[in-house]
């Protein structure tokens, strides 16, 4: 499965950890202002913001996972399976298939503000990307530095909330995970006050008690609990490379090794990470095997070009060698 | 606090977590066979064992909080504050100061087995390394590729205890750690059978729900089985990046971000997190700010000199720039 | 709060807890065929079927808590502050006001599938008993020796839902209760299994740890964990004393003593527990104060009355005195 | 396995749960002055304290699981299986069969302060009451209204701790139930603080949230955190009905319904649950299958007799018939 967070020092930075027993060849996409963005029902876009994110590319068309346009709007899909519900195309209004809802949004979007309005006449469409691929069930969290939304299509319709945690995770519904976010209201960073017995003092267990009573496994409703903690609690300096590493660190927070999920007779791991920096468009990732974030730099491409930029994610674990 | 691990793959790999909120200046130390190693107690030991580990220097000498030898032993001392008890030296016995456990050990034994047979007889003393350095409040796990074994001195004396989980973290003492561990004897990677009702099938919530119990906290109990969970069920290759990457995600499992856990004014974060190759000598390990590997090779050094070497922690995140 | 439970042996059980720091005035009533009941916008009920169970009498009517009626239909309302939405009446629905729900279904329906029946054109209002008692915001649970269904007037309208458990306690909402539920999908009244490793057996920490996870506190979602498991495993005689203790010892399993759960400058305990055999139609109530069933049996009054039967609530402890 | 618990209001109360599968023919017993209290290893005691308490009787004596004598003293035994470890007599110290425990200490004992003064040169031995019935494996708490001490023989040798709680369940060893209550140190029946996130308030589910994270399955920790939380909380009355009336709640709060807690092809249940008023002697009772307690007075018996008074249990449901 999946966790999306954003978080905001000096620069606003958001990213993922995309959990699943297989991979699908992701790499790295740049899509220049001039690069077609062709819908079903909307009329294409000829120029359009410049993004960039993981994708997977499929017939030359790049399948967005997460990605940050130049503006600093930031959005990513994630599983929802089971949940996800899509409708026909519906006439009168903003038909929008599942899969072309980034390109879409990151294309002609600078801000969630806008994003939202957009999406107030929009329709979800169940389209397929093509025969051999059904739409993914999938929800997303949609953030800029200022505010972080959740949209949702489910049988009660589409829905958009907003995200005062600016924490997305999978099932169940974002409402869901908000109400059990709530029972854990209590916990802390802090070494627990004594509130045991109103006459006497307990003794606690030792230093370190902070954040007692966190769940520990992996299934969607505790990384979400899990990640809302580690970013409403995180601690950094505001600089590049302190943001980066405090936000690897929160993803780590939620990462899978390989063994302690199992789905079938596979195991979920986090195949990769990735934080992007939303004011920069610097794009970093990591993978299950390369703990090294590798850097893409959406600035340093010919932004008004037509033409995808591809980076395929370096896979094999970078060590420095000190002697 | 702390945790250690040891995890056998083709090779067997020995490493820890330490977790603080104030660093000490450690480095990479390989101490050479002719490095004469000095005891209060015990006639000095002019050659011996080579090893290699994580150790801050002081007045000149490795003060060591991890180590592997040439043979493949493996140690760590572990923060056990409140716990731990050492006496003043005993006539008769084979008194070692607290801070010579680790290379007194690594110099002269080759296996658990022999590290046990000498520590039968002798008594861990209360000498302090310096007037400005009390004997540190430890704990120590000893591993080699075929068992483990901790060491505690408490009031009650001085306990050796196998330790089939080949996993150690601070407070409480060991036995307290493995009977609670017992509570959890029901976690499984594998999603949950429906055992609650015995006349219907309850609905999980969603996949995933592996180790759904899992404690999530830092405390010291909750990391001892979330990292004994993490080891016994690994599924990793054999080789040598996969076996060093999978030990890494394993201590991720049990690192502290920045913000989680509060001690006073400060936060404990996963100073550094190590890796030892105890088959061939060659030492990883990442700091806060650095997620890379950097690797120290025993085996590249001059094993007969005399004179340690030493490799400061490179403490800048390494970033691989694609573009 | 209150949670309400049905069990079924030889004959039906219903009854339920109610939570609070204060009590109204309870007692139990029977209101015989003959009693008229009279509804805002329906015509009233000249003869209908007699019915059993807790209220208080608020200017001569009884405003029930939770009945079962001579046919065994069973409805108790449980508190659902903040969820709890009732609209004006509308033209050309079957309009009930929320205090009308209870003597109306179990004045007219002989089962939960003719209630359901009934319902399907119905629309609760929010229209107050009088100007002092404005709409207690409750949701339903019905329930006959077939089956059990839960009633919710919320935000998104009236909803229906089978409720397999044949438990309720309050917020949230009863499809989140029921995926709350799934969390717990692994628990079992039997010792865990030792999956916690594939390589080695781990030594559970003593017998009894049945139920390992289940929560303990008194909150709403714990409080139906609770109940659910406890009425799936119950194992009991068929008879009216071992049913009815076992039913007793089901609530006791959910029950609040006094200073485990403040609200404000109060706490909440159990004001009274109820099982009403439905095929009998005998109403058992203990208090706060008093452990000892009391019986009320609906057949011992003239049912064919018009006028109510009353029994004061029994408050004061009983004992059993052997010397 | 069984709780105990002390309670103090105007009078001080001691009680217990006895959880088993099977029973053993308990009954209420009341020792007089005069009855001889014959030992193994010390010499007979020909008038003493008079005691009443629940026991089974063997070829005419009186075994005590839990008793109170007319000074206040009280005692209850435990099981403690798998950790206690009795030795044979020793020479040179007061031998004090494992079975005998609860009669001397009750018969010479008037506080806990007498008792401790009288254990320490105590010896508790292995030496079985006869043929049948090798001695039971238990650890005590031994309370007065003052305080109370837990009792324990172990491979470690003869403990006796102080019990700050006033509360004790089974295994593990009494100091590790205390390092383990030490983890619930936060937890309060007060609302808890939204303390989350250090810059918003995160809603709370609901009303009722106090004691969020006690544990709620019936292994014998969780019940000694439940038994302590109940009554470091307690709020009642002072009077006898409402400190009896709460006594019974909390013992409810640790007590087992039959089907929750399977062990083999059976069920724990409650099989009785008990609690004396020390002060007055009058030793009240429950059982699983009757709610109602039934109250033996010790005073209304001569209790300079040398005949034990015998009170079997009463166990059939009393129901008070209101119509």
């Amino acid at each position: 499965m999946c966790t999306a967070i954003g978080y905001l020092t000096e620069n606003f930075y958001f990213g993922r950890t995309l959990d699943n027993d297989v991979s699908y060849g992701e790499e790295v996409v740049v899509t220049p202002r001039r690069a077609p963005l062709v819908f079903r029902n909307l009329p294409a876009a000829e120029r359009h913001y410049a993004f960039i994110g993981t994708a997977c590319i499929s017939d030359g068309m790049p399948l967005y996972y997460d990605a940050v346009n130049e503006k600093g709007l930031c959005a990513a899909g994630l599983n929802f399976a089971g949940n996800a519900v899509y409708a026909p195309p519906q006439a009168g209004k903003k038909n929008l298939a599942q899969f072309e809802l980034l390109p879409c949004l990151l294309g002609s979007c600078a801000s969630v503000r806008q994003a939202v309005a957009f999406l107030r006449g929009a329709h979800i469409t169940n389209q397929a990307y093509n025969a051999d691929m059904p739409p993914a069930q999938l929800h997303w969290i949609i953030a800029d530095r200022r505010e972080a939304v959740v949209l949702e299509c489910t049988r009660g319709g589409m829905k958009i909330y907003p995200d005062p945690v600016g924490v997305l995770t999978n099932n169940p519904p974002f409402p869901v995970q908000m109400f059990k976010l709530g029972e854990f209201v209590g916990l802390s960073p802090r070494e627990p006050r004594s509130t045991f017995s109103p006459r006497m003092r307990l003794r606690s267990p030792g230093r370190g008690m902070g954040a007692y009573g966190l769940p520990g496994d992996l299934s969607s409703p505790s990384r979400f609990v899990r990640a809302a903690f580690a970013r409403e609690n995180a601690v950094s300096g505001a600089g590049e490379a302190e943001s980066v590493s405090q936000f690897f660190h929160m993803l780590d927070f939620v990462s899978q090794p390989r063994g302690c999920c199992a789905v079938g007779e596979k195991y979920e791991v986090t195949l990769y990470a990735s934080c992007c920096n939303a004011d920069t468009g610097v794009y970093y990732y990591t993978t299950y095997e390369n703990r090294t974030p590798v850097a893409v730099d959406m600035r340093r491409e010919d932004l008004e070009s037509s033409r995808p930029a591809r980076y395929p994610f370096v896979r094999t674990m970078t060590v420095v060698r000190a002697n």
